[in-house]
């Protein structure tokens, strides 16, 4: 199985620690491929990021499909480009923010998304109410760090984990997803200090969901429906 | 007051018509100057279109603004770009969809969208979710014309006249809303059809509404929060 | 374009005002007349006297559709009598609680309202959930001015200045509305001060909200459904 | 103890069947009285008809209290009067609209109510959802009989015996509501022919739903909360 | 009338106190009884303890029906074996959960639910879900005493009437319900000492509003949809 | 990986074909085991038979979990006892109604479930609404077949492709999910079948997407969060 990991950004900090992160949890038998973009936004932080990523994220995702993947993950909490691509292609487009709030959903009553910047909450919780989950959203918290700083592990888990007590003890929040695709490595740490401090829940890592959920569809032969992503009309796109 | 309509395509088909249909119903002191776009789609009839128009539209937005005017429409009934351009400026920008929803929900108990191609029709529903309208969403029909048929006005009416019986009769619809901005000269002889068969009903031309709402929001010194749509943070974006 | 403002109340003291308010934001060819009540409450603070102020006000605006208005508004922020005028009617009511938390809906991801007094607060959340807004709701507090104690300008801006910074920290409100159309001349202020202070969003002012959607309604040629707002059955109404 | 059912109609039609009605079903102990308005609309078949007979409704109940009652039921199954009369009174308020939804909510996982006419559906719809029971009302279907016109038992039941039959077959109904209060002495036997055909649901007669949890709120000595409907301010109301 | 009350524990603790209770505010003519488990668990305080409650509850009540009971009570807040019992019985069967959040749903605008232990809240949440209340759960909240310790009644009140104020203080609960059957004789008292305070609120017993509702069910032949809960199929059960 | 699949039923029917379903889907170093009842039901299709299922399901979970095993499945789409065992169990519990519905949330703007029975209707709407996903649910529909005549698979899926075409031309559904586990073999040919007729969307066999959300599960090293799944309290449970 070949999955494409495609990181709409220009920068390329992010390809080789999504693809570690990706790999202690997927099957040695998935291959995992990274790319990221030639054109758009250094990072994604608001609907304007958003809105530039996704051009070139689709023409990577359409080359993605025609090389022989059987899968593409669009690598960034917000999903972009992700509906677009459920038109454009027949294999499955799997998001981290929507593959980890279904884990979210299954695992517990309720949870909490710790994000980057404030910036972005109004995005997420849209996010959360297309897909239906708006209900069992308790909060969005940001650790306010922006996304090129996150590489900075110890800064980042100490923001994340001051958020996270605030998400369980004030909001309520029975699992917890760590709200950028950037924020690597930390959530099986944080998961663990979690129920040292006797809170035993989740820690969603965004993009393992998306590569587990992205497995799992292409294991069970099913993608999206093309009743809802139906295929785009021919026309001049110039 | 100087209103910027931009029509998310790279067609002009539609930009002298949209200024005349505007034109009939602002204050004669507002001037409505259209533009479209350098590069994007032919048209918008599903997601990918919609992701295709988005830069060019914003960057047309920004020029709009630093060219003085009050306010920005872009005219298309699933709003592209909106969320975006309200983070990127500081003047007020209206989508045709949510004008027209917000409208049909304050005249009617229940509103339906007639609108072009099945394929538009999952990206409508979710654009009423996130207004918080979908509850008073009849339904979403679609006159099977693709966006650049509309010109022909005779067979426009007739499909549209033909789904909104049924948006009457089987959808329970109290209010009727066109699913496109490229529906022009059309609503209020509709409307006038339809109260003649006994449905005293209001028939929204999107672009009309959305023209009236920038009006408004403009008289009324207000625009979009800033808590909600952010200034974008500083970065490069080739 | 003529408008008729109906001051659901007994007594004049807002009448000239609230002229005054519409008239800086309404085009110089709108006229606008206002009247108050013969008989019902000196004010609205509760369901109770809502209930007492409907009949009179509906006669009210009955004389003013015999009279030639194009519209008509019921100057009270909980809407008394706009469903019930637009069944009696076949001009465009507007209640100005509907038009601003429809504006407001448009401008910001959520909103908070200040209001007079607590005893309205389950009365004007029903208002919301009624027009499909619930969700985008995020409280609404009350200055705790009683509303014939809000002439006092000094001691109106002061207890709202206060209610929305809360709404604004504590409820995250993204947008403001002032819960009672006799709150006049203030708006424009606050919203200058929460800017100021960091906070750029709209300050709503529901009379002007309202006379503004009305304008556009009447502009735009379309008015309440009447497959909603039937014409009332013929028979005795003593 | 003492119950007065007040029938906010200028007409007296409905007076004695109503307390023969509830006779059948209140404890032997429990007295009814019932009275009628000295002005107000003839029958309630609109919003308009609604809030013409508030005022006259609040003066009986105010009495009804003063006259020691132990509860009051506003006898229309839109239930006019009831949140402003809650206000008003220290003694339990019931609408036989509430009631009856609330007893339909626990029976069953769906309801549908058999209304009069069409001019009530979208009040009656906004009523559940104040409620918050909109997502168990299936439809609220109409058997087209003006109220002055329910007292021909015949045509009353087969006009609603048709409908109940489309909401079970069509709607998906698993309970049946009354939609008027003077639809008297045939819930039973409505009941009783549709468990025959197979369709074994509870049919609810909206009065009998009133007064069976009046009496129950009664004994509980529980009435409603003074947070949500606090005693009107002290003003003029002329 | 002859009602049933099921504990479905196998201590017999409650029998006698459950049935003092409800005496005071039923009707002298209606007779009640009260059993326990011959096998499951000692108290009911979360999923676990509810799984293993229903087997010997549903055979206690069959045996009931049998027996010639007119109605019956599954005896807990989290109205254990309700459903499947409803299926099973052709007399009505009610819970106390349902019963008094229905009851307080009428009376007020929002409610709060005062449970025992924490596990139950998300338990209780998705009973209130189910529903259709959501909306109006302002909160439940924990007394933190395990179910076996209510009996202290000096205890229970004091710990009742902490959260209680917090409810209403800090959650908006505008209408209190006691989450467990076994906060027995403390309802009225509550209501008396929070009304001091100046909280005229009601404070229900959910026994009592269980008793009352099945009182009423019955007194107006009406009984559980067999739509919504169909006779079992027949097979083999072992 | 060893899997744990508890048919909680007290036939072996199903025990062979559902460990054949999922090997083929599962990678190959996931070991299923799986086995039956030792009381309980002979099949489930209503809340009695769910309730009857339970206390031994829990008993064969916790064995399961003392021989090692890394994951349960509850093989039946009602997910019984999934709540219970997740407090009870430290190692995840997956049910195979709740893991089809997020998938079919993730692939498709809407879903459809054929079910066995009417009988399970309300049950099943009502663990959608639990889960957070009615919006999503287009329609539950019965293929009218008792969970044991499933294994006439030529039967079984004549009447399955009946109701996905009803479900698909009216109910609008973009996505379908098989409603009983027991129906084997069978998703694939219909996906494949319904693609021939140009409705190109995933059709999902619920235990095969338990198994594979519990794969995904095991290998991000999560599991049912003990704030929503508390362990229970100590007590006798006879």
């Amino acid at each position: 199985m070949k999955l494409k990991v495609i990181v709409p950004i220009i920068s390329d900090i992010f390809d080789q620690d999504a693809v570690t992160e990706i790999k202690q949890f997927v099957h040695p038998s998935t291959s995992i491929d990274v790319c990221h973009l030639d054109y758009g936004p250094e990072s994604i932080e608001c609907e304007y990021d958003e809105a530039l990523c996704v051009p070139n994220f689709l023409e990577k995702a359409r080359e993605a499909e025609l090389e022989g993947y059987d899968g593409i993950i669009s690598n960034c909490f917000a999903d972009p480009g992700v509906k677009a691509a459920r038109e454009l292609l027949n294999i499955p487009v799997v998001g981290p923010g929507e593959a980890s709030m279904l884990n979210a959903a299954l695992l517990a009553h309720s949870f909490s998304i710790i994000s980057v910047l404030p910036n972005v909450v109004a995005m997420l919780e849209n996010n959360a109410k297309e897909l239906g989950l708006s209900e069992k959203l308790a909060s969005i918290r940001s650790a306010n760090l922006p996304v090129l700083e996150v590489s900075d592990k110890a800064k980042l888990k100490e923001s994340l984990f001051r958020e996270m007590k605030l998400a369980i003890e004030e909001d309520k929040a029975h699992a917890l997803i760590l709200g950028c695709t950037g924020m690597l490595e930390v959530a099986q740490d944080l998961q663990a200090e979690l129920k040292h401090l006797g809170y035993d829940l989740p820690v969603i890592s965004p993009l393992v969901a998306a590569a587990k959920m992205l497995e799992s569809l292409i294991a069970m032969n099913v993608k999206q429906s093309k009743l809802t992503y139906m295929n785009p009309p021919m026309k001049i796109r110039a």
